[in-house]
């Protein structure tokens, strides 16, 4: 295959090098960023301590992989991986790379010389016991798994518990409920935050259950499934070795040969994330309808005004906030469709898919993350009801009328709305009007407070 | 294979019978309709007149192929046709039901015994220099490409020329315009309009474009491309054949190797189909949001009352046919979906996802056309300007403020929009409190007519 | 809105008939099956025993109810239920379809006339409580529960129980692996079946985590899903009853206005039929490429031969019901596109797009039900190795070689290897010529079958 | 809205400095490159021209502008465009980072100071007669076009070039052919390339054809189609201007509203792009089947070994670039759903998902660009036929046996394929045990190149 030169000042050896020459796809845009090289350097520590444990490893060999992985595991190594993600479908390259910047890293530290691959070879040591066919998938799971629990999770609570302080805040505000974009019963601004937040819990219910598949790793799968190479025990000790590094429950999976050649976990965790973004869509989209105007829209809610809205109508304010969010749903559903489409292409004993899917969840997961932030602060927290224009909404609205069914029965309450509805007139009026019901009894009758039924 | 027993009343043969055995999947739903059938009617027929023509069939023969063909193009035997699209990939069984059946329903035609293959044969006469490999395909785009054309681009003209008249008739109501859902400066309904119309006309552009490719046929590929077993000049005639019945200008494909392994052509129409579809969402959704209400939503369009709204709420009105085709269009997204992932999965010399393809594509065109006539008649015809409610909504529009640009600058003009706002008054008033617009000035400024361009 | 003429034999009313003229979108293909027909007449009936246990409806009426419903239930009345899927997004139309057909059927039973509202009236007994907008919700998880549970659920097990059965059998034929489309280390028989149902396992895990969610009902959330006009008990205790109709452990939901504003369940039912379906796509793609040939593909495999595979090649035999199975899974991807889209277009207090939504999940779920049985049936159970073309591949698989990276290193392994592939020689002699290993040694350490570690 | 503060170096203004505080979503890898930022400046050039030459700037003004513009479009200010495609849905903040930055610049390059607005105002000069609602489209118009043309065409032209020569090269090598992954009829080497050539032929109409849309702008509609505060020309104008510096032939778009409401030409783009992607993921794919092996695939085909396949398996070499091509293909199917999604979502005057769509349209175009530039220099161009296998595979095919067909029939040549597969003899050897063939007969009927219709 020719010789190829690796820069002087470089951990990694000749394989991440020849793949910089071979891969020259998407540079600088579709590179890893951090979870999936702190993944990787994860894993390859875990790795060399389950070895070492099992005597596949020299200890002191083992401590210097250790030591050269925790500083991946930190970040001090990133410009070390300027692999991209669109490269041999396995991730061996970026397997390869991170062996060889832990080799070389550890051989610094030992005193000897990069590339020497003395005293710690990137195959023999590094690689011990492993194939990037089981590696690359496992720094998937834990990259996945960590990103959705550390960065994932808690920026989608960041914005619930806005969400459900402004449900309870707002509970005793009464508006008009809308069915079909059309004026309906009445409704509590309190129940409608509490519909949102509903779905955020739902969301978050259905990526716990995908976290589950996530902590079931390859490892000791090596090339095929069989483990072939690597002692018996070393994939269950690793995924140990793993769950105390990350204080993640993670564990080999059950079937290796599924394990490497299909990525379901992945592909239901896009899912999770797709129910989540459409959640987010649902609410990014009432908020903006409901704060539509300032005159001629439905102005019921007021948000920030962070930026002008224009740059030629004076004065306009935009629902910013809600499009950079429905943008990222948008995106979220198209990673998921990509996810989905290579996660049904494995072949035999290999799913070659696996950068791309990746990438793609990890960058949804970032997608969502940051933007449940950026929602949260630059919108949801300042959300406030206009109580003067939900007021006069509510009290126009025809649909009170379904409180008289019981009264008087579908057929004439129709017959009241419709005549207001034509008239112009207040529902009140028409309700006299009809001779079916006194002002007093419409009164009494007619509470919009008790039509929402608070204890729903 | 065993033994297959045919019912005595059955035009197909054994070859049917055995896919009606082997693929109970999708049953009664998922069967070839109308086009699909008369598709398979052309192509046979045409193929005869070739193979006569080219002296491979016996002229007898071939005008009792045209016969029996031509019952199957009347729909005579449409329940001749029995086979579920998930069957073989390369629509093989389909193709044999169209031999079987014709050289049943020829030989009975010629006095014959059914199932006697003589004096017609299936194979050697009914199917004389064709394979499934390329007759199929071939169908596909027959029954496509009369379906557009038939079809779906006359409902599709129908409803534009409703909008194109809507657009016309409401070219001097002038009313807010809105952006990011807020206010914005004043446009015509009939711009508005005619905005869906250009949409329509732009999507219908695309359907055509997609059309050439459809007319392109694998006809005289035969198995694998190389027209092994057929005439050299059979395809070529056979489409001048196909183009004479159906008053379309088919032609052979240029390349008959991509034409069996690839249905590029169908993924196109798909995508074609898609914009159709995503227009008329936005179209759709466009007519409901402008007529939600009555009381509390935007108002400025009345629509058809055609039905009770709600089993609950006495009186109501809904969009209903907005929602069928919002709905409609997430539908045809689904089968853009299924046929672009299903015409990437070609291999060597076949790409057999041919039968989901065809199906799906035929099925969007039927509902985009269902759903373009069922919403012009019910809606769009009906699409009435409340004109007093645009009037008032007009006349609070603070985004008018931006006629003051020229005159006093952005930043004068923003500042007067935002007191409007703040302190609830009109806009006028604003302007002549800032000091910085007199009375009359505002009154020859700002005249939302004119802020119309109706020349734009 | 005018008259309209209900045919004098059908049981349906005004509401059904209106709707029948004003949405003609895919009729014939687009109606509902029997899963949703029965889901409606389940939560009629349940809807019936709950309203008369709160003294909601008199118990003569209601136990008319429960039988006009229970004939439902059974199918007695499916033509009954004419209506399309694109009708008002809520489904109101067929809730009402519901309703009057219930009403008439009870009147009947009563000896009373049909359409005289007397003694059973649509809306104010059947409909009892009740709006479409919880109503059709309900309706949809019950269908698609019960679909999920009675039909795909068993259908997959089917298919399951066979190849677990199969990789049981074949858990000793050893053959070589494949990664990258490349020779790899050789697996079990066994070991990769087993990889094929332990991905099945995952997806019907998948599936069941989905059915959770759905088994929570909208139900009592009425219009906007404050519950308004029903008792406060009354969606608890019609849950409970529609638990003891099925058997199947359905409650209400925990928020009822999430529960009508939005279908994430749904959403995420249809992700699970996803997983299912790459998962189907994956192993069908598996079988027929292990079956390519019978010359000149791979060959490991044997299947049924179930039908002539061409109509010009003879004696061709295809794997059809892997190709059948492949165009369902591209199916379910479009269905689940459509899904995911539709779920996340909901405002305010409702989501109209039930309809298209439950529609989707349905065809799935039969789509992926037939096809496993069909493959199972027609091809799974017929799986066969084919041993000596097995052993033969095996033999001459260089990637045997491995084996030898513990004894004499990676470096010279390889280059044994690429000696072996140059020269195409077998291993075991480039093995020798090198020098670096003995015959002796490499027939005690290039054993195939222990390479592939059982007891992975 | 508070103060902001601009760092002292940075060119761009309050606006910009804003947006960079308010959407930190996605920062570093969602920022536009070059394409969109040469668009802009493109478009600020040519809108400084036209307004200049109608009276609209003083010619000064305009040349500071053309001069900064100049700056911008060389990509000397890349830096200054630090905002994210996740900010408001309309691009506003990306066009004022290009107003904010060529005023500043023009500023500078007049001997004036930075932030000073003189004597070159931001929104008054260099934003004249525009609106982001009407600028931000034609950017991405611009942008979408120019990569189309300038990178993705000639990038797919590269490959067909080398696939076509390919082509010719290997016209003689007659092969086995294959449906249905079974062996068929034999095909031409050169025909094979020769269809995966004809498939990028039509993707390039197609992306052409979407090109057409492309170059329609929607400069001229200002705020919301009107063209309020534009000259009459200016549109019209400015496009002329862009297609001088582009030698693209741009154009004004026939209907405004249209043209910032919707961004159909988009997902007209996307979908060509998606069936380009189709096309290669097919050629990819029968790239890597035929290049399996090294001995137990199919092994037809030999590509470069660019790397050493595994970091476990000594000697592998793996098809890592149709890997990666076949990558990028998913990830493009995600990005055109993306595109299609977003694109369906506009509202009365607007849709904003502007940055979204553009931002998936530019990267696709980048990575099919990268991918067929990657596949076509580390793989296409090695492509060899490997002519010992090949010849002895077609040796071995029974599919021969379909040119018996026309010699004694269809049924007979079955009797004879099938009883050579049983018993593992050649065909010819069947044949004459048959009785119907003599072997004279045989070697005269049965000859593979003539079997392929070279002239087909």
């Amino acid at each position: 295959m020719g010789e190829v030169q690796v820069p002087s000042d470089a951990y990694w050896g000749a394989q991440t090098q020849r793949s910089l020459g071979n891969f020259d796809i998407g540079r600088d845009t579709f590179v890893w960023g951090r979870p999936m090289i702190r993944a990787l350097g994860i894993l390859k520590k875990a790795a060399a301590q389950a070895n070492s444990e099992l005597d596949q490893l020299p200890k002191d060999v083992a401590d210097l992989i250790v030591r050269a992985a925790d500083e991946v595991i930190a970040g001090d190594l990133d410009d070390q991986f300027p692999l991209v993600v669109f490269q041999t479908g396995s991730g061996t390259q970026s397997n390869m790379n991170a062996n060889e910047v832990i080799s070389n890293r550890a051989i610094e530290l030992a005193g000897g010389e990069r590339g020497s691959k003395k005293p710690v070879h990137p195959n023999d040591h590094v690689n011990r016991g492993q194939s990037s066919n089981d590696t690359f998938p496992t720094a998937m799971h834990i990259a996945v798994a960590l990103d959705l629990v550390e960065r994932l999770l808690p920026a989608v609570d960041v914005l619930r518990k806005t969400l459900h302080d402004k449900a309870i805040t707002y509970t005793d505000v009464v508006m008009v409920g809308r069915t079909h974009l059309q004026d309906a019963t009445p409704v509590r601004l309190g129940q409608v935050i509490g519909g949102w937040v509903a779905q955020l819990d739902f969301a978050v219910e259905g990526i716990r259950f995908a976290l589950d598949g996530l902590r079931e790793l390859a490892i000791g799968g090596t090339a095929v499934g069989t483990g072939l190479n690597a002692h018996p025990d070393f994939g269950k000790l690793a995924a140990a070795k793993i769950s105390e590094e990350t204080g993640q429950d993670f564990r080999q999976a059950p079937d290796l040969f599924a394990a490497l050649s299909a990525h379901d976990a992945l592909v239901q965790a896009s899912s999770a994330q797709r129910v989540l973004a459409g959640a987010l869509m649902k609410i990014a989209n009432d908020v903006r309808w409901y704060a539509s105007g300032p005159r001629n829209g439905l102005g019921e809610l007021r948000i920030p005004e962070n930026e002008p809205g224009s740059s030629i109508m004076p004065g306009k304010v935009n629902p910013t906030q809600a499009e950079a969010m429905t943008m990222v749903a948008t995106r979220v559903f198209g990673n998921d469709a990509t996810v989905g489409f290579a996660g049904s292409q494995g072949n035999f004993q290999l799913n070659v898919y696996k950068p791309v899917m990746a990438h793609a969840v990890l960058e949804s997961s970032r997608l969502l993350a940051d933007a449940c932030l950026s929602f949260d602060e630059h919108c949801a927290r300042g959300i406030e009801p206009d109580t003067e224009r939900i007021a006069h909404n509510l009290e126009t609205n025809l649909m009170l009328v379904t409180a008289l069914n019981r009264h008087i029965g579908y057929d004439k309450a129709a017959a009241i709305a419709k005549k207001a509805h034509k008239e112009g007139t207040s529902l009140r009026e028409a309700a006299i009007a009809s001779g079916d019901v006194s002002g007093e009894d419409f009164d009494k009758w007619v509470v919009p407070a008790d039509m929402t039924h608070p204890s729903a």
